[in-house]
């Protein structure tokens, strides 16, 4: 594979023997000094959890851990298994698909403890960051937002870029979810803004500033092979499955896991059937196509992430899925080509249908829901739990949350595009070691591949021995060939 | 591989262009239509949930989520991974198999939804459905009867036959059920008899009725490939891990759930030994064979689905596990032949020997060790518990318990059998686009397949080098092999 | 793929289909007779826990079950899913390396039960072994023991070797375990000792006596493909989401599972950037190498599995992971060809680096950790719940806990090493059907496989194609090349 880079002229240097190692060691290094400074565990996961659990009067069982820790387990499947594996669906970037996503992830959830935990659980009077299982939650829900941008990215970019778009991506996120959480006090359980709506635009961003006008050159490897949609099945089919711990996994005790969960697993089914009907309506002879059914049926999860906790219904949330389902399915058929042709947008994975625009949906249909929260619906305590409507919040009434939630939405986007491109700008700097344009979706610039590949063995022993059976010698074969 | 088909003359036609997206826009809009009449979120789900808690004296970690959802999520796996990459084994059905599971899982389980909720949980006075965690997984289970079907006819269906399997599948499974459980006061915490022989018999009674008796016309697609074989014993494995949690995850809070996951767990690991001798003994020369190393080792956990709740004993489930290894592994090496050459029965996944034979067995099983039970073993809290004597049944004797459970036995193999029947000979009617018998067991049918196939470059750039090894250019290679 | 193995001469027979089917029967019977004997399902498990839970006044939820079963299905998950498709890179052993460690954990986890029984949980009043969720757990650990050492010997022994490898690691490993625990009163709760370096130690030192002076032979064998790369990651990923679970599945009620899951996970995520690193940096060109990417990310978690529970801290979590990601790359470069060239050791998936060597340091890490506690960090009670300090040893000051952490690593050692040397000495005998050194890393040798393999079809067609649209019939095309 190697040699066709070199027939193809002059081409970026994709040398990162110096850069990857040397920014994985910086910032390991910064991450144990910060972890020593600031990072501790809770009251529930420390040695002294016996005289806080007896001074509480609770039981071991109604330790976090076993309200959180099968979610969390999920979210976690989700965040290596489903993101890394549904990017393994081009034929040649499956190693760089589920590798990087390894990587990226892996320090992500590093800076998100210390990002979160400044923001959100610094301790002022003794400097210190608590953490337990809902803070593990929160790192992984915090990676995602810089995976969803790296669907935007895939194949074009180098291990070191995908380093500084997380840096950046977990920072900025951090950033907008204290705003949108804490200050404009919104509820967001499974993040359709601050996960998906921000990480969406943020991915989209970068990859508008870093567009490459001759990215043609690489037409070759950017599509999938028969075995590399299968893989990225098992990512999709993971994603799908386990998006109802996703969304309930931070929600309340009791009841806000158990409605997250329903409603999420209701909204998935229905995404799945009507992503199958348009993809079906959209091919001239009816042809299912593996793009649509490994995204466009994870599009109903996704604008559930913000009403999910809410009393939205049951039909409510086959009506969301319904309509993302569509939605995303036209959005790969018109939106991603309109994109890339007028905008001069790439978007590798589309994650446009997928994350930014379901997200954005998801926003606003939680705006609506909680906007029209009644007290009959959800009891007067329900309602106060739900939208918990304590301190200064008690008396905001169910319009103006709803605005709230509006308003958080806009500025997820407004964090993603700004922040995207300037994260581009930054990326644009010729010392990250990025591909040529020739050269893109291709795992050979990254990474030592085997040598023989098996799939070339057998062909040729099998074409050996159908000469053999007709009476020949291998070697004559190949020499008469040469010779005739 | 499209042109093999124009090549080999007349055929079916699989336009489904407009069936499909028909049947999903139809379906979907009445689940909407039909969730929005009937169901609704149960206390524990619901935002009311504080009042309820407070008012029967309970804390958040006792709502039933805590206790199921783990089971919930292991047995979502099993419906979309497990069933879904078993069914991947054929060299060129992949995306059918995994893509088709997808499609009538999510379907089926919303009309689970609403089936078992008029037949279990419909409340006379409001005239609702409540549904909560235990229904969502009731729902799965009610799914993976028509899965099993779908394991007999794969590859020689469209998806749209497939969503009309689904459907009478799904209501024939509430119904008999509804007899099973209701009327007979059966116990079948895992379905060895509502699911497993019913979706049997139902599946093989369809394949019955739509035998093909030129089949072997794609002889040449029916089979594996070193890949393919893999990609199966994903789900596989899935499947295998996770059926503890099939079995007790509907089963009673405490010693119920714990027990039918150790009886499970157990049985399995006996399966796995006993199909690795038969398979290797069968074959002349020792070999194994990865069909039954797929599929036989489950058949333990399949027969263990009655009687896993029950005290059966550790060692009852090493017997249960070993005896069915090789049974199942038989059925593989002469039922399936002899169906299909005396029978006309064409059983593409074997699911005679994984589910129907030993789901029917099982329930025998279940019925022998209901009938043995006793006070001394159970102690008589325990045995009101197990078998729910309550009310009406209070008084019923094990015996009698052990006659009603093979009589519902019976009950599910006459379901399977009729409904499978009169299922296939409406899927006769020549409107569904099922495929041509050439042209069966082929993704081609239905999906968009990449256009140059991975495994196909390599091999020719190889075959190339290996001639300008040998000083030739590419082209004049070719050339010269026209011109000989 | 088997003419190969005629060409090459005379070669040991792989014929096993008396032998393997044996040892499964024997074993498999010998289960049912001991299990009668022996198990039975404790007070949690049994039909009667109603009694024994209203005579304890607990409630349902706290059922052993709750706080340990979501823990175990991921520890099953890591041993069938992890450790098989970890296996599975080699090129063409994707069978027997998902496969036989289906077999053989199968059969493990039932002797398991027994020799752990015996030694841990037999009432000596009724003689019988009371098992529930935490023994399954324990017999899962046991597994991975000779699963470990599968991982050395992968691709040059026969299923029948192996299940020896297995009753034989299984024995060791209780009679260690009881040393490590009970006797020296050693804590070990994800195993660094007990498991990965007894196991590694026990691989190794069979490996050695098995050494294979002609491996090379089947040097064509002996490396990975695009895909069975791809399939190893699977196994990487689940081994890496889940070991949190591991190292925390039977560590205490509250604080010690939710500290051992944290301090896990932390230390993993810290292991996969120095691995990255180190793997770029080894390389010329800077590119990334699959085996470390597979391997060296996992070992920051072994070397965490006796510390995972103490109040190692958050960054000392980071240090750890750090260290190992390091450490154990530079064995897969540097060690690893040592072993082969200078002790005659052949460690086909390295498990020295992943598990001996992180295992042998997570002891001594655990040492330390241990001999620093002071009641100042986990408080009075906290001391004696992490360390059990009851009974004779509530008078075991740390510094002496420490040297009993140590004395423990080197037990485990010991028994590795002398264990598998007299293991390996049983191998050697002609009669278990081991493969010639010209047929190793072959799934010929114990597998069918499929007659044509899909990887064989395309490209003929694509030849032939090429041919055609030269305007050359296929078969002149063939005929031309035999006559030129």
């Amino acid at each position: 594979m190697g040699s066709c880079c070199e027939r193809m002229g002059p081409q970026k240097n994709t040398y990162v023997r110096v850069s990857l190692p040397a920014v994985c060691f910086v910032w390991q290094i910064a991450m144990i000094i910060l972890f020593g400074v600031f990072i501790r565990y809770d009251e529930e996961s420390s040695a002294t959890w016996p005289e806080y659990r007896d001074k509480k009067n609770l039981t071991d069982i109604e330790n976090d851990f076993y309200f959180r820790y099968p979610s969390f387990q999920d979210v976690h499947v989700m965040i290596f298994v489903g993101f890394g594996f549904l990017m393994t669906f081009l034929k040649r970037y499956c190693y760089g698909g589920a590798g990087f996503t390894f990587l990226i992830a892996s320090f992500g959830l590093q800076w998100a403890l210390l990002m979160q935990g400044w923001f959100h659980s610094l301790d002022l009077t003794t400097g210190k960051i608590s953490i337990g299982v809902e803070s593990l939650i929160n790192a992984d829900f915090c990676c995602a937002g810089s995976l969803i941008a790296f669907g935007a990215l895939l194949g074009k970019v180098s291990p070191v870029q995908l380093m500084v778009v997380t840096l950046f991506g977990v920072t900025l996120f951090a950033v907008e979810e204290y705003i949108i959480l804490d200050l404009l006090h919104c509820r967001d359980a499974g993040g359709s803004m601050v996960i998906h709506c921000f990480g969406g635009y943020y991915g989209l961003a970068i990859s508008w500033v870093l567009y490459r006008p001759n990215l043609h050159q690489s037409k070759r490897l950017h599509g999938s092979s028969y075995h590399s949609d299968l893989f990225a099945m098992i990512g999709t089919l993971f994603l799908w499955m386990f998006w109802p711990s996703f969304n309930s996994a931070i929600t309340d005790h009791g009841d806000g896991q158990h409605r997250a969960a329903i409603n999420t697993y209701i909204a998935l089914a229905s995404s799945v059937l009507t992503s199958f009907a348009i993809s079906s309506m959209a091919q001239k002879k009816g042809k299912l196509d593996m793009v649509h059914v490994q995204n466009a049926t994870l599009a109903g999860a996704v604008a559930m992430g913000t009403a999910a906790e809410f009393m939205i219904t049951p039909y409510g949330s086959l009506i969301v899925g319904f309509c993302m389902g569509i939605i995303s399915v036209f959005g790969y058929l018109f939106i991603t080509p309109f994109f890339e042709k007028y905008l001069k947008l790439q978007d590798t994975c589309g994650i446009h249908n997928l994350h930014a625009l379901p997200g954005m949906l998801g926003g606003f249909i939680g705006a609506i829901v909680a906007a029209a929260a009644t007290e009959e619906v959800y009891s007067e305590q329900g309602l106060i739990n739900v939208f918990d409507k304590t301190g200064v919040y008690a008396d905001r009434d169910q319009g103006t949350q709803g605005g709230f939630q509006a308003a958080g939405t806009c500025v997820s986007i407004a964090f993603g595009l700004v922040g995207g491109a300037l994260v581009g700008l930054i990326l644009k700097f010729p010392i990250w070691g990025d591909p040529a344009d020739d050269n893109c979706f291709d795992d050979e610039a990254y990474w030592e591949l085997p040598e023989e590949d098996e799939e070339t063995i057998p062909p040729v022993l099998e074409y050996n021995n159908h000469m053999i059976q007709k009476g020949q010698d291998i070697t004559e074969s190949s020499f008469s060939v040469e010779q005739s």
